[in-house]
């Protein structure tokens, strides 16, 4: 069983990151193929670079899917927050297609019965609010929070973001009637456990959400529908420096 | 990793179906343990069903918790798409408790943009749409529909249970916009595999669903959050013949 | 005109307070028939507290209606805020069944374009909100505040919580934008008439309210639709210690 | 206890099948006061009628609560089915303001998980739309079905209203999934209790509901919040030919 | 291209500065024609002032189409941020006729994903909360705040209006995560220039809002549908003081 | 006033159509520029097609607002129906930017209470209801329809697509309950007036829609907020085929 991990933002150190997050949750049998945008900001934190990173997502899931036979991998995780182009990619894919705030988003509702989001910049939010209202949780999550420190200075010592994003997280369980963290940044990744240890709350990853997701789907023989909006993109022709993506 | 699956109705053969269901997709490393209420109705096809059917589901989750050490089950699923007892067993419950319904829509939200569920008696819409709307799931739903068969006539041959079924999911794809379908009844897991193959679309069983997702949250290291409304149930009496479920 | 009016938990005193304040309001030609459940928690503070209680409040719904003629209840009232089996009781009963979370927010929406709910335990609020999700009382119901006392503290007088509960609603006129009060507990029901006094705004016993709407709906000649979801439970076998539950 | 039933249209025919369906199922201690709007359209079947209408309802109400003492109404019945003017009533009167839109959906449900709506002309559809978003109904109202007969012409034999009405409701029980029916015109009330009996379900007239629903409230002692929006209208100066709807 | 900008309050003084904000707007080839409500009160600040107010603004439609040829307004603005008799002046209109806190929630949308609302007096507010649901804003007005000065208040130099309301506004900013601001009232119409530009983000005046809108609108050759429930009122009678109001 | 008005996918014939369209509504001041997306899908016809033309719409709004002084547009217009890279583009953009669907959907509000939209394939209903979701229009909106036919089939006479398209808006006012219509693509725009002629209702081209939408913010003096999450894209480096996006 391959997953294929995509960050979506073109910073290898950050793919790092989101790989071993990805490992460290994996089953036995799954191999986590992680790769870079090679395109795009080099951070996502708004809705333009969003929609500029599609592109680079597009890239890698249209790598993917041409892969021969075996290499084709079976899923794919959209490693940012804001889930750029997922229903694009679920056109493209035949495997099922998972964003990591849609999967730790659903991964929480199965241990609270609300949850907080904290996420990185302020501005960031709304992309969350607007997630939370496309998926369904409304009533679910409580609150969207963020630390207002950028996407690259979360692991910088400097900043004090650890300690930051701790803090958010204890006035989130004690304002905002939720039982349980969502971490609103791929970044976030590997300060999950030992938020989670601190604070005695489930504190959901969405990279290890996504991984899991994507592997409970394929083990249940699950692939995107192609019945309606999710089929397989007309064939058409694309002009221009983009002409390359036009679908095959 | 161990996951006890629990039939909250009293007929072992259908418990039966269940742990074949669970079983065909457990990773190696997952022992199902499949067990029947032993107290209530032996189907459960309404409100009065579902409340007393949450009885022995919770017996079933008090014995799981009881178990000492590795005995202790990782995870429960509870296996009516009605999702009887979910929150007081996650009480109850340290690691994660999946309802089939519940596992089964959000799995449908990560390959279609909509979907519909089929179950079996008309009066049992009413409980799904409640559960759809518990869940978040209004505008991804598109509709709920039933075959008008008994749950214990699924697998009656005269009954033709398999033809109607095929023939409402067929209806469901032409007329509500849906990519995929949702079974309706832990009784119909045996005919997923098929029906996704002659639909050609997914066909979501909520029992195998669940396993995963339990699978996939224990992977992730995610316990039901103690803090506020899933904590353990408060320590005080219970009289008359309900007097042994006082929490402990 | 008779009334049962059922305490779905199992302390007798609170019973006692409960019959008083139904009898309070009552019609003369009404009869109050007051109940303790017979088996399961003695306060109910929880989601499993509440699946437990459920058992209690149907064997009290199924006596009510095995009497005969003239001594069979023309309605009911569930008297615990979180309305404890209502839907499997209406499945049973021919009469209406009326829970007082239910009666006291509808009442509250006749007097007051917002109300505010004020509960007991902090753990308790999620089961008030998933009701006013249940009810269509998003956008009137403004908030649900807790004083953080057990329902058996309530009438303690060390515990003060009458006065902690006249500070919880007066924030809750002065920040929710409320002008109505509705209490989040049969316990509270005698100091309903004292708060709203001192509050000068309604202050709404669900307890009361339950009494007047079952009036209501009698006088009017209505009865529990037959019609779908809420026809008598179909009959079939229940085993095991709940045998004796079995639809007739 | 005094209720005063409002035609808001100017037709006394009318008034006078809404006073007898109001003293039909009134409680013996209970007068009913029916009042005929002394100016405005003599049916309402739109917007524009119901706004003009709501003039005539609050003269009525100002006059109810300029009677002294024991003559002042206990309560408020506003008779027909879009509500009209009811916050502005609200207002004005001490004790409560009941719409019989309002009453007749909220009895429904307490009765059924469901119900549709059967009005008059099309063109009511949508008001009785908006009021179910006001009242919350939005997940209980199935669907507001419309027997294209007008108001007026509802007890004009030629018309064969009430076969046409018969005709609507079984089809709302056939197709929406609905458990009783709510009737759209105070002129419908005095079929109710004969469709109740032929349709075998609960058949809600608003006129009845919502004399009940005053007497309940009056019963528990509840008045018109008149902490914040619902307060009396702030003494200013109304000029011209409304000069005396000044605020007193 | 004629625009009738209605006051639905009486007072002349607030005509003035809403028909210099409308014209202050206004293309040049647009035409405002102001008018004060003949009959009704001296200001709009609670459901009963709206609902007497509907009728002097239904007066002033219906001058405006009894005008005969180009006299006639080729569209209406209903300047009082309630919105009174919206519905009611659309089916007597065949322009169109937009209320100015419809049209300035919609303004507000094209330039930011979420605004607050600054109204004048607390009681209003919910009248404000009203409207954002009845056009679906929920989702993007996040706060409706208040400032609690009377609407002829706020002309008033000792009253210091334009320092409080700028406060609120900052506050808001501050608090709310909203990226607009929508003023509550007619009255702050001259206002809102002078605060876009302290506040460095678009504060939007309805009144202008309303005329830009209804200008776009007549430019796209739109009239108010007939189809349904905006069709002309129904020709029928009126009686009493209001017999004039019939429809023609 | 300068609006640039831009196809986001790159057939220029279709361009012709936009442009013409948006000449014949601009006000005598409005210099309508048109301008073809240089890169991309020559049709937008699913989620795929949609985050593609985002890039070539975004270079086209970069060009404008690289334009010096008088040069730079006033505000923009992207002229597809689903609304692509709207969010991406406001944040770049100092003026207004309009997407076709929200303000057909908006004006729409305005003279009628009920709309159907028309759209062109099957797969693509599904981006439009989630418009209707993101624009809070669920209320609004009755359904979302389509013809089935390609968008570059438009104006092939052979596809008959004003017969289809006429038909389909026939069936949305006899059986959606529906006001007006919305057309759901840029290219149906030159049938807008000849069909709404012929259905007697308002028939809304989003494009005619959005000029007057834009010169409407434009004459308040709105450009879009720059407070929050649409405030510039933060600077920073962009790398690969992309690098020439990064925000300056």
């Amino acid at each position: 069983l391959r997953i294929k991990v995509i960050n979506p933002n073109t910073t290898a150190t950050m793919t790092e990151t989101i790989a071993a997050a990805a490992r460290a949750v994996a089953s036995p049998g799954t191999e986590i193929v992680a790769a870079t945008s090679a395109s795009g900001p080099v951070s996502i934190e708004g809705h333009y670079d969003e929609a500029v990173a599609a592109i680079g997502l597009i890239e890698q899931i249209r790598a993917g899917e041409a892969a021969g036979g075996d290499a084709r991998p079976d899923a794919y995780v959209i490693a940012c927050f804001g889930d750029p182009g997922l229903l694009a990619a679920r056109e493209l894919a035949t495997g099922p297609v998972i964003g990591i705030a849609e999967a730790a988003m659903r991964a929480a509702t199965f241990v609270a019965t609300g949850f907080s989001v904290v996420t990185t910049l302020a501005r960031t939010r709304v992309i969350a609010e607007h997630l939370v209202v496309a998926y369904g949780m409304e009533r679910i999550c409580r609150r969207v929070r963020a630390i207002d420190v950028a996407v690259l200075a979360l692991d910088d010592p400097a900043g004090n973001a650890r300690a930051r994003l701790f803090e958010e997280c204890r006035r989130a369980l004690a304002e905002d009637g939720s039982g349980a963290i969502v971490l609103g940044c791929a970044g976030m990744a590997e300060l999950a456990a030992s938020l989670a240890r601190d604070l005695n709350v489930p504190v959901i990853d969405g990279v290890a959400a996504a991984v899991k997701m994507a592997e409970a789907l394929v083990g249940m023989g699950l692939k995107t529908s192609k019945h309606g909006d999710l089929a397989a993109p007309l064939r058409k022709t694309y002009v221009g420096s983009l002409a390359h993506l036009a679908p095959e």
